[in-house]
């Protein structure tokens, strides 16, 4: 969360940063700012509540320059307000700075130092940018020393970005745990939280690691290790089309990811399963797998969902058991582990701070550890031993889609790959074409979107509450539908084992609220039937969705019948376009939901 | 769910009905009837929505005889009406019926013997008696073979009771799945689904095993095994109380429950735990226990989360893995099993329908299993190798509030007894110590209960939502606080991993909405508290719980500090009390909210 941008050497700088902070803004939109100086040092501070477009409409055209930084946030300390809002500056108006992540100990140093000082925000931020300014003034130290001081001090995650107004040919960067790249142009130079902010400028980046700090100029990028020793790097290429980054005729990102499902899904199969059934992963990540006693997937939000989905998979395809944690508690409470663990994270963005943390921790104990992400070269994929990536092209809408459907099918691929592996694999799923199957009854509902526009207006149009129900597959199926239609709808959805329901929950179902029952599951459908008839009867109103083994006459939506335990590919879709199709009837912005952001890079 | 009440031979057959379903309630109070005959076949039937009370109310003084059957009823199929109330009749009058459980098969019945019959309920039961009319009018068989022969085509669960009214000197019973207990006394004979609605007519009763029939006369009672052939089964004294069954001057059944735990916490220290630190559990249980490499628990509800909080407590003391699983989820959609588990059923009630059918699967299987329930010689406590009861005394408010902190306890000197066996426990947690702080800890907390209804009125009189939030067992203590809430005072309450809250459901934080943090870990409270931020920054109105130890000036309420992992008895207290007080504020009934009801004996 929070998306950070740097130019220098440009004279349309304000354009270049408003320009990247809107294709940060996924990253947060509570507020927004930028600074901007000229070569005599003649600067302006614009900072405004709300989103990108807010900040546009605020920037007059004095405000011009060629060194700048911007800064798009999600609140973490403080209430998002304008003064809250990033470039922070320091009492004397001399250093301004913006700041991605959290710093745990800013109370301990303003009080230590900073206790003479009126601070103007709540953030923790203001203590980093008012700490230089003291360095300089108090204690003397030169404007590179202090800032390498005030870093050397701060625990915590942060990406900054610092400019000093004297010097107006220079930029202060550093960077821990939170992602930071600076892309690399002829004549000028920017630094950005995701490559996605400056494609338009260049496709060659440098990455700068945890405890590094770096000097920009309009000519020059001098990278320093903790030791402040010159890190020689060779920059990398992205090879990301800009124009994968726009939403084209859709009115939505999301609706376009979820359209794009589909593709994704037969783009895994012909990346990843070659024509002799030869699954392509690298040889050494199975064998690392098959060594294996169980499979612990590491996850949060919608990837620990699709986590949930592919454990099923791997036990029934591969035979090898596997535990499914949810990041922000694996790492703090770790329970018994088996003998020889393979650690596998899932996380869209490959920056997620949650599954990280899981990350370094397992490394120490030496164990193996694969990251499948949407993010080549994310913070996840670097530091795993080894990366699957999703190919899902860029995600931008906050709710998650594209990369829920791609984790479980990248799983599937695994799962079969190990099973050759292991020999464990029974051969009763031809996941070819099972997948194959999966993306045309995929491109058949997102075909037929109408019938759902029009379920999500009888069900969920004024609905403060819903439940999703099913069981098995069908169960995690109905947590991410019920996230889906929290993140966006704002309607309070809850997903639940159909049967477990009645030991509590029930007690909230009234005369009117919506139920949605996923019945795809032969074992259980009769089971999940009786679910419904109990919360009928306490005037549930019930929308349900079946595959066509198991449909009955009054069942609303079917959907074709695929193997049973890849059921969630297909019914995430409808759950999906009900939450968008709910929330654009709701009046809601579908793509950037109040209180989220795409990349969660706190814990 | 749904009680059952049967009586002949007495004058006052229609007060003994009432009584008995007043006190069967907490098993379903959508509606209820009696049907009540005189030896001379002059029958009464009165039926009536809503509670026991109504049906009182509704009872004339003309309804009087010497046989009768009753039912309090939790709708499975149709809604609660007086049409759908029991007892069910037959199309000719002569028959009448009460059902406690599901008929599977009742609409292939329907369709293929009773086309020509207007229904005039949407029950599953009416299928039953009206085929009973049926197998005699139309087969001419007399009524025991038609009673039978019904009986063996219905697939599901059930317990009958049965009168026709031709005969009204004997009563017709029988028995699937669903508990029913014969009552022996003095010149007269009751049946019920537990002991506790006729405890003040005998304490001797005959039990039914599965497919099983009965003759119940005035004087006699012959039972018969599947094969008709008569059972010799000598009867067993229930040793309870009449006493314990009453709220005595408390306002509601749970104030009375949560007051009671720490009396509870104390006598399963005196009952388990010797004065030499002797765990005295069967050594064969503990023995089975040590053998195995993994404890399942299964577990449903509350239990499910009291489940969760076990874990924690096993894998720390005792060092041996524990799975925690859903029991409606389990036993159709089994995971890989490790090489020698051994089950542990957690139900207050010992009948619960979704972890006695995980029971009866894990059996065939050959595994070892336990079951923990507050009820002596319930479904699962006969059916499991090993019993270990919680001796919380009869819990009869529908949300369960004793049984969580007894079940927890148990399982931590169990966790003990294994520790000591296996040679694993370090030693670290003096449990007699602790047990002792933290029933001392609860009666602090309990005899201070003003401060807790002065929160409930602030945080919980009108919201339509809240949130609860920790990390480690405070994540746990979460969801089951969170579920207190929702069962009784309908707030829409979500336990969540602090950390996990941001990955999503973030966005249902608006201006005011209520965020609970349990904070009683050490190592996760700073990061707790940066969520609690999060919340803040986005208008929540936060409540802290925290331990003394990590507590600050501004955290509302402060618990004595015990070991971490037994953190959830405490910090559940002021969670049920919340959930109390809230109810009674919002004007709803404590102890019998909506669509519940507390032996939850359907799937």
């Amino acid at each position: 969360m929070c998306g950070i941008v740097g130019v220098i050497g440009r004279e349309d700088t304000t354009e270049i940063l408003l320009n990247g902070l809107e294709k940060l803004e996924y990253r947060g939109y509570d507020s927004a700012g930028i600074f901007v100086t000229s070569e005599h040092g003649e600067g302006h501070l614009v900072k405004e509540k709300g989103k990108i477009a807010d900040l546009r409409a605020a920037v007059g055209s004095e405000v011009q320059g060629t060194l700048g930084i911007g800064h798009t946030r999600w609140a973490t300390h403080g209430i998002p307000s304008d003064h809250n809002a990033h470039p922070q500056v320091s009492a004397n108006g001399r250093f301004y700075l913006v700041h991605n992540g959290v710093l745990e100990n800013y109370e301990e140093l303003k009080a230590k130092y900073l206790s003479n000082v009126t601070f103007t925000s709540e953030t923790d931020t203001e203590v980093a940018v008012q700490l230089v300014e003291y360095l300089v003034d108090q204690e003397g130290l030169d404007v590179l020393a202090a800032f390498r001081k005030m870093v050397s001090m701060m625990k915590g995650s942060y990406a900054f970005l610092m400019i000093d107004q004297t010097q107006p040919d220079q930029l202060y960067v550093a960077k821990n745990k939170s992602p930071l790249l600076i892309g690399l142009a002829d004549g000028f130079n920017v630094v950005c939280s995701d490559s996605l902010a400056m494609l338009s400028l260049t496709h060659e980046f440098d990455e700068l690691h945890d405890g590094e700090t770096a000097i920009v100029t309009s000519d020059h990028v001098e990278i320093f290790d903790p030791n402040y020793q010159v890190v020689e790097r060779k920059p990398y290429k992205v090879s990301l089309d800009a124009d994968a980054v726009d939403k084209g005729t859709y009115p939505f990102f999301m609706l376009k990811e979820i359209d794009e499902q589909p593709a994704v899904i037969r783009r895994l199969v012909s990346t990843y399963l070659g024509e002799r059934d030869d699954y392509r992963f690298d040889p050494q990540l199975i064998a690392k797998m098959a060594e294996a006693d169980q499979i612990y997937i590491v996850a949060a939000g919608t990837s620990y969902h699709a986590g949930l989905a592919a454990k099923q998979i791997v036990e029934e395809v591969a035979k090898m058991p596997v535990a499914v944690e949810l990041a922000s508690e694996f790492g703090y409470h770790l329970p018994i582990l088996s003998k020889r663990p393979f650690f596998v994270f899932l996380s869209q963005s490959g920056e997620t701070a949650d599954s990280r943390q899981v990350l370094v921790k397992m490394k120490e104990l030496g164990y193996p550890s694969l990251t499948i992400t949407n993010v080549d070269r994310s913070t996840l994929s670097r530091e795993a031993d080894f990366t699957v990536l999703l190919n899902a092209g860029p995600e931008i809408a906050v709710a998650s889609t594209k990369a829920y459907t791609a984790q479980i099918t990248v799983m599937a691929l695994l799962a079969k790959a190990l099973g050759q592996k292991l020999g464990t694999d029974d051969g009763k799923i031809d996941l070819r074409s099972e997948l194959s199957l999966a993306a045309n009854a995929m491109q058949t509902i997102v075909d037929n979107k109408e019938a759902i526009e029009g379920y999500a207006k009888e069900f969920f149009e004024t609905t403060p509450k819903a439940f999703y129900i099913g069981r098995g597959q069908d169960y995690f199926a109905s947590l991410e539908a019920a996230l889906k239609l929290k993140e966006i709808s704002y309607i309070q959805a809850e997903g639940f084992a159909a049967g477990e329901l009645k030991h509590g929950t029930i007690s909230l179902i009234e005369n009117g609220t919506p139920v949605i029952a996923l019945i795809t599951d032969q074992a259980t459908a009769g089971l999940t039937r009786g679910n419904i008839k109990e919360v009928e009867a306490r005037g549930a109103k019930t929308l349900k969705i079946v595959s066509e083994n198991l449909a009955e006459s009054a069942d609303q939506l079917v959907l074709p019948a695929i193997a049973s335990v890849l059921s969630p590919l297909l019914t995430v879709i409808p759950a999906q376009l009900l939450a968008y199709y709910a929330t654009i009837q709701r009046g809601y912005n579908v793509d950037q939901p109040r209180n989220l952001a795409k990349s969660v890079t706190v814990e």
